[in-house]
């Protein structure tokens, strides 16, 4: 369903947001890390209506043609929705909306309600050279919804109102599921029938299977339930030369993947409409436990061991010092009994040798399961963490966790309009290369927040991904936004970090994708025959080219 | 490494047989099933020296080119070496091999040391176009490495000289092999470093990991480490426009799975020279045991129950009760008190209600691990069975299962010089249609043996491969030979029952693959624009299109 009320200039709805009451370490803490100035001022987003945006470049005649399709309520030409329409959610999104510039939105925004009305709006999307951005909802950070800058019209074909269950097979384990359902409607349609998918991402409220799919994401939940990748078994799939469809077995030896060639494609061979996906039975229990370790390295064994040798976790999640240092900056500070608490909680963790902020790595790490199976896996799990150095904290840490997975995005929409330069950047690779690539990518930021004028900065990093060979590891880093030139070092930070990674040897996206901002590393992943095998396949799916142009592919070539 | 002895009429090498010592039940049951004839003439195969070959096509020049890239003795043209590469190991080949229909051989057969010498000979063949048959261990059921009709010469490229594991990371378990590696090669200089791939198909002795990547292939121990494709985490191919190498991570988001775009690739795209593949600390333990169920819904619903609820097997194989039966049929026949107790086992079975001969069927089912987890995992498991009426057959089931898994196909030599037509046929579909897709093959599978004139027939079946979503099934077929006609007949029946899977929502493969005999299907698999896909693929990677002609995708279109 179409999300009423969402912030056009940020993450999320206007009626949400970052509560920072009783968060007193947050600004002290920043200023220091960041060396903001003393007197933070706070710059609001321009007014809708003061950005200068291009007229709609479609005629009533494509207009009434849209319509005719889609139905008269399907098609928005209207201020909001092109602007809605004209990004994805990432920093250089936002610092981009935020100050009006807005060159590329969509000429129209249309909804359409099933497969036959996909089909029949690429096919007029073909024949009129119209671009079509397939839109989920819209939360790629990447650059990935956004429209190509040209004189070609562009239409974003928002997949909201596909947002229904199908169907669900109870022994199989199976549901068909439309491609422009979100997490909360995937969810709560799924646990109705006692069954989940388990897919958890940060931006579950408002990111959609399709979505998913296109990009091969991963929720926080992978360790158990996989990436979506691991989690789909079919995908329909509408492409301007017709229908896709892939088998819905197991598993097949019947060629090169057809399944995992359109799994990830980023709407560039066609539009996803559903996909059956395995689901599981809705956990009884979700036992999610806080443990603190020495150094990030002990931390690493721990995982390693859990994943090599079980039990292997639903959720794991492992920070860094300076990740943990930033929790601690985020804690509320209470009054009364519980401010006594927390006070004889650090006494605590002190006499143990630990600080929050001072070099201790917090894990989350959290079993699903009925109630008997996740007691069997915690009395497993616990020596390990022991044996590794890792202390206790207990469930309410888990919970905490679990309670404000998904808030964090309305943070930075706070910090972005404090001056504060706030992004994240994710990769993986083997458990050999993992602290050598942790290094690079760390130092490789530190070195380029410096030489952009963004002050000293702060990165800090999580293992949340995690496999028998191997984990994700993922960045947040902070800086000082050099004013009027927010993209411009944004890019230079992107470039400088990114080359880190590659010449590392990681991959150069775990589960956000390529989009537009690695489009132009994408032949340093697959090779150049990769990339022109690629080509191949988009020129054979969508020969006119219309959909999603300058995503994925580099163009120009 | 090239293996000597190869029996190039039949399954493996000369040295090794099927004994029929002891087994007196084996032809009287057969002649009942089959309506065979009371006196059963055994037809040796022709004489090598007998075979109409057609002389090499390859001129002296192109010898020594061959020559110059690859060393002198890496090249071959002689009669023994031109019959072994001429077909792979299905019953449509050995019908043809024993009476000495060899049709289109290679031209010659060339053994690469390395990947630069795979290059200069795919350029060279590009150059003067001449089609290259990519040959691993040769042991395809489906045509995969048959050289193609038709005026072009063709050369047989086998990979046996590249077979060494190159490196193993201990840290994150995976380690990088040379493709013409064959499985006792893989596993031995895994095992001397304390690892194993697990990767057991029954060609296991022969075939090798490049052939294993370019078909899917699943292992005996599927259920456990899973199909070659999800051990395969990263390739590499030569292919005649150069070098893909696929990043080496755990995970990735980048696009479209590039690694599962030349997985199952079947030589058309390139050839496979390496891959890293993950692997697992050799078991301490293989703990494998039979259990009898009184049908096949109680075994299917244990191992539903085993995959959806854990513990997961390592192996897990179910026959219904034509199998069953035919296991009884090859059981070896004791004197002394080894007979005594055989007696007394039968006579206790009668007295649970089982009969091996009677509708019950056997599983064979195996946990890998180290002596406390596989414990913890039978503590957990066999009340599963029990539940399901399973009753406990022992370890010795197991044994004798593991000792014998390799050596059915010698049997099927015996039985093909007896004028027996015996095959196979393969695929999988969810458990919600497993018991509908049973039904429909082997009615199928029965029909057309009868309608070819092959007698009543017998059919049986069983699950090998089981997933939380679904499992395959494995059916071996037997009737009489229509002799002078045995192709003819094969087809028949193939294209009844492959219609009759597709029809009734079965994959076309679930690890045997496409080959020539599937190829016309392919388009069934996949649809039109599947097929147009991977055919834009073929044409970039492979434009004088040398490689493999007439294997996967369907020709002259």
């Amino acid at each position: 369903m179409d999300i009423p009320n969402l912030r056009w200039w940020g993450w999320g709805t206007l009626d949400q947001t970052y509560s920072l009451e009783n968060r007193p370490r947050l600004w002290p803490t920043l200023r220091q890390w960041l060396a903001l100035p003393e007197d933070i001022s706070h710059t609001p987003p321009v007014l809708l209506e003061d950005i200068d945006l291009r007229p709609p470049r479609l005629n009533d005649a494509d207009l009434a043609a849209l319509r005719k399709v889609a139905g008269e309520d399907a098609v928005r030409v209207d201020r909001l929705s092109r602007v809605e329409h004209a990004f994805g959610k990432s920093y250089r999104d936002l610092v981009r909306v935020r100050a009006g510039v807005v060159p590329n939105p969509p000429d129209a925004v249309v909804y359409p309600s099933d497969e036959s009305q996909v089909a029949a709006l690429l096919a007029w999307a073909a024949d009129r050279d119209v671009a079509v951005v397939p839109f989920g909802g819209g939360s790629s950070v990447l650059g990935g919804v956004e429209p190509e800058p040209g004189p070609r019209p562009v239409i974003s074909l928002d997949m909201a109102r596909m947002d229904r269950v199908l169907s669900v097979d109870h022994v199989s384990w199976t549901a068909r599921i439309q491609a422009g359902a979100t997490g909360p409607e995937v969810e709560a349609q799924l646990n109705a029938q006692g069954f989940t998918l388990g897919h958890f991402p940060q931006s579950f409220e408002f990111s959609t299977l399709g979505g998913w799919i296109a990009t091969r994401a991963a929720g926080q939940a992978s360790t158990g339930y996989g990436k979506i990748e691991d989690m789909t078994q079919a995908v329909r799939m509408v492409s301007p030369q017709g229908i896709l469809d892939t088998r819905d077995a197991p598993a097949t030896a019947t060629g090169p993947s057809l399944l995992q060639l359109l799994v990830g494609s980023e709407g560039l061979f066609g539009v996803i409409t559903e996909a059956t996906v395995r689901i599981h039975p809705k956990p009884q229990v979700q036992d999610y436990r806080g443990f603190l370790f020495r150094s990030l390295e002990d931390g690493l064994a721990t995982l390693r061991d859990l994943l090599q040798g079980g039990p292997r976790p639903t959720v794991a999640r492992l920070s860094d010092a300076a990740e943990t240092a930033g929790f601690a900056m985020l804690a509320r500070k209470h009054g009364g009994l519980k401010g006594l608490a927390d006070v004889a909680a650090e006494a605590y963790l002190g006499m143990r040798g630990h600080s929050l902020t001072g070099g201790s790595c917090v894990l989350i790490l959290g079993y699903d399961g009925d109630v008997k199976a996740t007691q069997r896996a915690w009395k497993q799990a616990a020596p390990v963490c022991k044996a590794h150095g890792g202390l206790a904290v207990g469930r309410s840490v888990g919970e905490s966790w679990k309670r404000e997975r998904f808030a964090q995005p309305y943070l930075r929409d706070i910090l972005l309009g404090a001056g504060v330069l706030v992004d994240t950047l994710e990769t993986a690779t083997s458990w050999t290369n993992l602290l050598r690539l942790y290094g690079a990518m760390t130092e490789a930021l530190r070195s380029a927040i410096r030489d952009t004028d963004g002050g000293p900065g702060y990165v800090m990093t999580h293992v949340s991904h995690v496999y028998e060979w191997g984990a994700s590891l993922y960045s947040t880093f902070l800086g000082r936004q050099v004013r009027g030139e927010e993209e411009q070092q944004w890019w230079a930070i992107k470039r400088a970090t990114t080359e880190a990674i590659l010449s590392a040897g990681g991959t150069l996206s775990h589960h956000h994708g390529i989009g537009r901002d690695h489009a132009s590393w994408f032949e340093r992943e697959v090779g150049p025959l990769g990339v022109e095998a690629f080509r191949a396949v988009k020129r054979t799916l969508d020969p006119a080219g219309i959909l999603n142009p300058g995503i994925l592919l580099p163009q120009g070539r």
